[in-house]
């Protein structure tokens, strides 16, 4: 008899699995379960779907030659047997068999399985808030509630929303509604910034601004307390602060693995919900083996195990898997939690470690900050990317890349060349020789990464010494915590001018950067001096000097103005 | 007294670690000597500034804040001497002095120096022809050619050209004279594809089509015997095979690095002309260091010694040679050769050794080709790129990775994940797990870097056969060569019956992808049947399920339509 592979779960992981392990085993019968009647979409690309970016829910559905990706495809192009529509209630691991219920008839039967994959993915968190329930209220969870908001939309009859979370899909869904359907959207997250653990202040605050000048409202620090019902539909949010209207409440407050199975099965489930695997993608039950959003992985810097739920991972996971239910040994070893996101013009994007995330793990994190351009900076077309590195001051280790950029591939490559070094356990004196493929149209001499790690070299080795963004805001909101410090501002005249008259010199002297070797005894010894320029060079260099001149009581404002102009501030004299 | 450090080059290297060690040893006295007057400038953008791209040249020489990078601002900004003008004429080791000429003057002098450094970059290789020396003839090798090349094209007195080398210079100043200036401009490369050595030959032959399509002649495989010179001007470039007219003749033949002043000083010089470095930068003189375009570093891949002249690696050897100079022992391992060019709307590029380069090196290398979606095929905007991955089939090794893409940063993306990947040693099972940042506006939930992995993995282990561009090319040519070969086209009916009809079944038939499990009693047992699809990978699981049912005489070709309709061909029914 043919041997028997069973999956439960068709989205991503599932269907990967499938085709990979049919082609390496043509004579296995392989049957996909799902409760739901769509399989094998790029849930990925709902926002996208619902801002009208893809014109049909089918192109998600759809492969690459535009054929649909239903159980007549998987039938007759993989050979791969699909159930839809089709729960899968219980394992019996002693008799090799899922319980699984028709969900149109009701009708339940057994599946035998000789290896049996989970790729049961994650579902959302619905806030236990009152409200959470209503006629326009909704999660992203899958396709029909993607369709299901479109039509909504469509039909005109939504004005407003409030997006409950500012993670990756509260911010696209934020987009998505603003951009193509003019509606007034809110985000309300309970953090005190957006994308909290993934990417740290400063370029949270930079996506902030962004999505305030495109018309999104954005209340940080705040928790939905109830979604305020009229008549069975929901008209509005209403947080600690204040009452928002709503016409449609996307909840995109993160997901959780779907592990009801495994664990019901007695598989070892972690306490953060992930079912656990080896390498192998193997359970504690050899012949199970569990992919994608529902497992979780180890986080290849940090060493702790995380839940991944990317779609890319799910593919990669999902072929691992399916090369050992086939008798191919291949590992997975684990991930560095790449990510990325567009929102309206910007992209943003992390790898490995944020500064807190890294410091909560026990590191002796660092970081640099950085602004420069993202190709020759005489290349027409040249944009800034704004760049954190995190490093650990004693082994050098890098442990964390991130950054924003204009919307173009330009943070893309440098996030992704970042992940294969950061997997690789690069310190930052690998990084500073990466060799990033060089031409003016495409980057710069000294590209941005290997910018950033020479930056991270002195910081490390106490060349260069510097105060952070969060500092140096907090001042000039309050220029009196701190009376003695003093901005020495070494850009052009021209562009120190207007700050230097708002706040006056002995808050904000100008003092030319080619000048300062000249001039620099005009500097107050008994200040503390924040070195501030453009992009954070400039200030450095500045600083080497001062040093070896005696003036040793210096700051350089790392990523400098080209930074606080895209984190936007109240006190800025100019734009 | 100061310590004396002393640099002989003022274009990429030099200045870069001029500066660099100034910071460290803000005490010693930096000179850097160039026997140009103009320094520091951006050499690979004047292709930029002769297209008009970039206005003024100023630009080339100017800073990210528009500072121009002259002898003041290197006095001024960096505490930096710099001696413009002045050919160092030898170095004289035992008394540590190198002794110079004031060209404007001709009067000579001794610099002594504690540490020098030679940053004397490289030449154009002039061929030697008759005419080589005519008025009209240029080479690209400093800014003062770029400017005397855009005068006369701003005259107006140009209306044909000529390239002579088909490399990366040869292709820019093609695109640079077509593209703003409208001049009839042909390519003569000696070899028989353009980017000899660097790119194999279908992806060459993809920008070869894309150079035409935009108006560039190339002739391949012919020798500029003579440039055509009347009244002392150049008026034609006579090859082996035809006379070309021409007003400007551009001779981009290669670089070769300028070691006179080392090798005159008994230092050690490489058979290929490259000053020989230890991986401190240092030659074997202990005093004496040496970076960019004169040295020889190691390539990571081949283990062979070469000579990369990229601004890029220039930089990054002048850091550590600085480094070192000041007592901190950083180290430059070698480099991955990463590449990449715009060409028009096209970008191509890689990293590694190509195929050629490999098979020449006596690896068992083999490669994979393929032609995926740069992101989401969903998404709006998405473009093909044309990928070939090169890996020894003994230790599963990636050996290198090329590409061509659109003219965006899509393919610089992967070329340089692969470099950071290849760098560390990476085999094609790291590269499927190579975590590139999923987001459907940026990749694709597989991205192409993986999917090449995968491919190579089907190939090493024997699941995948294929035949090769080449192969397929030469029958296509002439079909009688293999009677017995039989394309077997996969795609929908619509794409294939066009080739049906020009071919006749009996060569080329079709049998959509989706009905082969139904269908395949109707394939010819005795005929080679070549599996063709639009990007190789529906070829691959229609040959194993064919392999699975005993018809096993089956070829994929890789990256199908995709790269063939790119590439080019005079039997295409369809563009």
């Amino acid at each position: 008899m043919a041997k028997q592979i069973v999956i439960v779960g068709g989205v991503a992981a599932g269907p990967k699995a499938a085709c990979r392990v049919k082609r390496l085993l043509p004579d296995a019968e392989v049957t996909v379960i799902d409760q739901d009647s769509v399989i094998s979409y790029g849930g990925c690309g709902i926002p996208y779907y619902v801002s009208g970016d893809v014109a049909d829910e089918k192109e998600l559905r759809s492969t690459s030659f535009h054929m649909l990706r239903d159980e007549f495809f998987f039938a007759k192009a993989k050979g791969v047997k699909t159930l839809t529509s089709t729960r899968a209630l219980s394992i019996d691991r002693t008799r090799k068999s899922v319980q699984v219920e028709d969900l149109p008839t009701g009708k339940r039967s057994d599946i035998p399985y000789d290896t049996l994959l989970l790729a049961t993915g994650s579902q959302p968190v619905i806030l236990p808030i009152p409200g959470n329930t209503a006629d326009g209220v909704f999660t992203i969870s899958d396709l029909h509630k993607a369709v299901a908001i479109k039509e909504r939309l469509g039909k005109g009859k939504v004005g407003k929303a409030v997006v409950i979370g500012g993670g990756a899909i509260g911010i696209e869904m934020a987009e998505a509604l603003t951009d193509l359907w003019g509606i007034e959207t809110a985000i309300v997250e309970y953090a005190d910034q957006l994308l909290p653990r993934i990417i740290d202040w400063p370029l949270a605050t930079i996506l902030e601004k962004h999505l305030r000048d495109h018309n999104v409202e954005v209340f940080l620090g705040e928790a939905a307390e109830e979604i305020v019902v009229e008549g069975g539909k929901a008209v509005g949010v209403r947080t600690g602060k204040r009452m928002l209207d709503a016409d449609l409440v996307i909840m995109a407050a993160g997901v959780r693995p779907r592990a009801d199975l495994a664990r019901d099965a007695g598989l070892m489930v972690s306490k953060t919900g992930g079912i656990v695997v080896n390498t192998r993608m193997q359970t504690s039950d050899p012949d199970i083996y569990a992919a994608g959003d529902c497992v979780e992985i180890a986080h290849l810097v940090s060493g702790r195990r995380f839940v991944a739920p990317f779609g890319s991972m799910a593919n990669k996971e999902g072929r691992v898997a399916a090369d050992n239910m086939a008798g191919i040994p291949s590992t997975f070893k684990g991930g560095v939690g790449s990510f990325i996101l567009k929102a309206f013009e910007l992209s943003i994007g992390s790898v490995g470690l944020s500064l807190a995330a890294a410091r909560a793990e026990g590191f002796a994190a660092d970081f640099t900050l950085s602004s420069p351009s993202d190709r020759a900076h005489f290349f027409p077309g040249q944009d800034i990317v704004c760049l954190e590195l995190i490093f650990d001051r004693k082994t050098r280790k890098v442990l964390g890349f991130q950054g924003t950029g204009p919307m173009n591939d330009a943070l893309s490559t440098r996030i992704d060349a970042a992940a294969v070094a950061i997997a690789a356990g690069a310190t930052i004196d690998d990084f500073g020789n990466i060799e990033m493929a060089y031409s003016p149209p495409f980057s710069s001499a000294i590209d941005p990464i290997n910018a950033a790690a020479y930056i991270a070299d002195n910081l490390c080795d106490g060349r260069m010494r510097q105060i952070t963004m969060e500092e140096f805001y907090a001042w000039m909101a309050d220029p009196g915590t701190h009376p003695n410090w003093q901005v020495v501002d070494v850009r052009h005249p021209k562009q120190a001018t207007p700050f230097v008259e708002r706040f006056g010199s002995g808050l904000w002297c100008s003092l030319p950067y080619e000048q300062v070797r000249d001039r620099y005894l005009e500097l107050s010894a008994d200040k503390t001096l924040i070195l501030f320029c453009n992009a954070g060079s400039r200030s450095f260099e500045v600083q080497v000097f001062l040093d070896h001149v005696g003036l040793t009581n210096n700051l350089v404002l790392p990523g400098g103005f080209n930074v606080i102009r895209r984190m936007g501030a109240d006190w800025l004299p100019v734009k």
